[in-house]
């Protein structure tokens, strides 16, 4: 089943670029995307600047490829001066940072008719921390529907790609390229689909119930984890600051029963919930296809809300179909233990952190998205390169951040291509397009089918409480 | 508050023993406190056999020390015809086994006029993870009940020292002294108590409401664990069947309610209760005094229900005061992502396993009982050895180790002294006895204080079912 691609990405340049790109952070992001957009995109450096709070260790690279820096935090009150004279109508703003506030940068652009690109819809520091805003406004639904909002207001404006990293970002492709592939081998004969509706149907069709962002990571370094210290193969704040955001999930219609701690929100679109706890103290059952079954974290993403939402499908005012979709992440080992730490000081982050990028010695990132519930049970689809493969492809990465800096790269180009599209989300997105674009940097890119159900070898020694008349419901995948 | 002892340990001989001495296991703790018996006790090594399944890497050590071994797997068909002739009147039988049934041994031993130690009650192969056996009757409860009908039966018999390791064992000595302590930092004017009876009373007095075994144990390998390995720095198949039975814990009379899960035996004492989970997945809040506050594992241990059922005032027939009394451990990070991993698969053990003695680079094992609820808040009783102290003390050890082996030789010393006992728990020896012989080899003894709750920065983020008027209740302390 697995589906084979080129591996061996040629230098090839998707276009060219003549206005200004500024890159608000530089951290594992930032620092490995650089080289791939000077590989695939004819731009100068001259034409690059990198804004950040930091360097995070990246000032030789910069040096290397002759690009400027600025170390400055970016804050409320000096968002607007300290950008205004960098950027003008065509050019780009790509960020990857954290604690900016996505819909304030967002806004700039569209005023100025500047391109954007984000991995992940960020709040300024406290957005997501603050005690005094209840746990819906704290969610990711809450930040999405914030930006939804600014979609409508800004209706056809100069394109912003919002949240398109690898997830959230390529898993929305990867979604798309699942149900084509799922039709294939069921027996459903269908044109690929180009609408919302279109999608949405397909997944009904084809009785997909339940979408995990299905992730394992197993890359190491050999130096342990000290006590104190938070080791992780990507931003640290990031998975800190997200884990300790409400778990949250798309909310499928076949669901049988609200969790106990369930929540619906009183605003936007209800495609999900979210639950009363934070996301790493939230584990489901899951399955990869090289890891098997393992424990993952409900760590709250976009993508569980913005897939769910695209795959909705109406009957009128009525919801007729919606697939439950949400991540289930297990983070490296070291980051593992780095939650389990921080768990017991009550979410209190550690003064230190390591980002382990160059001292990996072994492992890989498979991530790809597990649906479930259809005729033939379960197909996962996605990436499984490792950590040797992702070094030889591009400096400065792990198996972790090339899955995010190809599809940077692909939004950008995509972005280029297509500048007049408002702000969009990945599942708006030509899923071949970026795919195509993605795919060299990717490893191995496999579909596995699986008989594997969040029941088996269950309640074997002790009572659970289980639908055995229905697999594929939430309390059924659910750690408790 | 830390109490200064004598650290270096004279090799000094307790006694002179001209028995035989059988060594049944030869594993982790095996290894580790035969140089302290040949250091300790007159005996030649002519005197001692190990039987054990396999040697586990200990070959050159008994070698090295002139002691003969013999490879074979002890079941219920051979125990009588191996050890028959190897013991007589007045030998004495260490079990450091995993999978001998300690109640048969005993059995063997009171029969036979042997003097018997052993670390922990356990079954023969299945006893943990028999699903036609009830949730009760794999608990440590029903393992004890046997004990303690054994021991009607063979009252005043020869000296059977049941389950005296680091804990079980070790604990109920430090909880004694903590309690003398205590009540010496209380102005609680009391003399030693010299009964069951005065040590409930005692404990009822200073309000006690909770003991936790608290520990926390941060020794590494720097060879990290790989996908498909259990890394501990003890026994790991003793680890994985424990971790496996049901979670339980001494039952206070404080508590208002039942957890939810909750069950109480139909037989027995009734002194402890169990839920319907594995230990292994089941988390509660605690402390340490170098750690501060983690979450531990509730891990089904010997001591909460010994402890919890020792310290029972009765008036009449009725329980008037008893604490909750649990296990809450933080093993080796390297251990944390095993159980993680094994978690995901059901409980199913990892094929591998690497139990890390020598490799250990740093880390200590804090190990101590925190005694709660009391007029000074928390108090913390235990030791603090690390890794390179164990190591200069006693070869062959490990910081967990070594807290294990120290009871193990003051155990036997004891049970030479006191050789009509009968069958003994920890809680019924002098602990003034076996403290003295273990202090030289516990590190850091150390008392702390604590304002430390399991109330303390909760409820901030997110909605808690907490008790506020009580904080010492179960369901505070408890992770969901
Ligand atoms: N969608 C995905 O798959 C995906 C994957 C990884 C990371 N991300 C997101 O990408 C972003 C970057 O991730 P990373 O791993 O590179 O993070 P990182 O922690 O390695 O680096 C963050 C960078 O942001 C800078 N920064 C912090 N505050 C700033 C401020 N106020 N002004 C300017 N710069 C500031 C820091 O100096 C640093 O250079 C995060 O938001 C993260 O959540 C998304
Ligand atoms: N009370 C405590 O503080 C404490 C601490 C550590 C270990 N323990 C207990 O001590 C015991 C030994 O622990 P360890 O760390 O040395 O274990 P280990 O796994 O390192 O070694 C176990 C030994 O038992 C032997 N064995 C297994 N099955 C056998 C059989 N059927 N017949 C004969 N020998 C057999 C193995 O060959 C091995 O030598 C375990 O029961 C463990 O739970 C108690």
């Amino acid at each position: 089943m697995a589906k084979k691609t080129a591996r061996k990405p040629a230098a090839k340049k998707y276009l060219d670029f003549h206005g200004r790109m500024v890159m608000v952070g530089f951290g594992s992001i930032g620092q490995g995307v650089l080289p791939l957009i000077l590989r695939h995109i004819n731009i100068k450096p001259e034409q690059i600047t990198i804004i950040t709070d930091d360097m995070r260790g990246g000032e030789k690279e910069a040096e290397r490829f002759g690009i400027e820096y600025v170390e400055k935090r970016l804050t409320e009150s000096n968002l607007r001066s300290t950008l205004d004279n960098r950027l003008g109508q065509g050019d780009f703003l790509v960020n990857l940072s954290v604690e900016v506030a996505s819909t304030a940068l967002i806004e700039l652009c569209q005023k100025k008719g500047v391109l954007y690109l984000d991995t992940c819809i960020e709040p300024w520091p406290g957005g997501y921390s603050d005690p005094n805003l209840s746990v819906s406004r704290r969610s990711n639904y809450a930040l999405r529907d914030t930006m939804l909002k600014l979609k409508q207001r800004h209706k056809g404006g100069t394109t912003a790609v919002v949240a398109h990293g690898a997830n959230p970002g390529l898993v929305s492709h990867f979604t798309k390229q699942a149900l084509v592939n799922l039709a294939r081998d069921t027996g459903v004969k269908t044109p690929v689909p180009t609408t919302r509706e279109g999608w949405g149907r397909l997944a009904q069709r084809l009785g997909v119930k339940v979408i995990h962002i299905a992730e394992r990571d197993t890359q190491v370094s050999p130096k342990p984890k000290e006590v104190g210290e938070f080791v992780n193969t990507w931003s640290i704040d990031g998975f800190v600051s997200e884990g300790g955001q409400p778990a949250e999930m798309g909310w499928g219609t076949h669901e049988k029963t609200m969790p106990p701690d369930g929540k619906r929100h009183t605003f936007g679109c209800d495609a999900a919930i979210y639950l009363n706890r934070p996301g790493l103290l939230t584990q489901v059952r899951t399955w990869t296809p090289i890891e098997g079954p393992f424990h993952g974290f409900v760590i709250t993403h976009n993508e569980s809300i913005s897939i769910a939402d695209y795959l909705t499908v109406h009957d009128g005012k009525k919801v007729v179909y919606r697939p439950t979709v949400h991540y289930a992440y297990h983070p490296c080992d070291q980051a593992i233990i780095s939650m389990h730490e921080i768990a017991g000081k009550n979410l209190k982050q550690q003064k230190r952190q390591r980002l382990i990028v160059d001292e990996v010695t072994s492992g890989r990132d498979e991530l790809g998205v597990l649906l479930m519930g259809h005729k033939k049970g379960a197909y996962w689809y996605g990436s499984q390169i490792d950590i040797h493969e992702a070094r030889s492809l591009v400096p400065y990465n792990n198996a972790t951040s090339i899955q995010v800096v190809a599809p940077v790269l692909s939004g950008i180009v995509w972005a280029l291509e297509n500048p007049n599209e408002g702000i969009v989300e990945a599942d708006e997105m030509d899923f071949r397009r970026n795919l195509e674009i993605c795919m060299p940097y990717l490893g191995p890119v496999v579909g596995k089918y699986s008989d594997w159900t969040p029941l088996q070898g269950r309640g074997e020694l002790f009572p659970e409480d289980l639908d055995k008349s229905d697999p594929w419901q939430f309390k059924n995948f659910r750690v408790v």
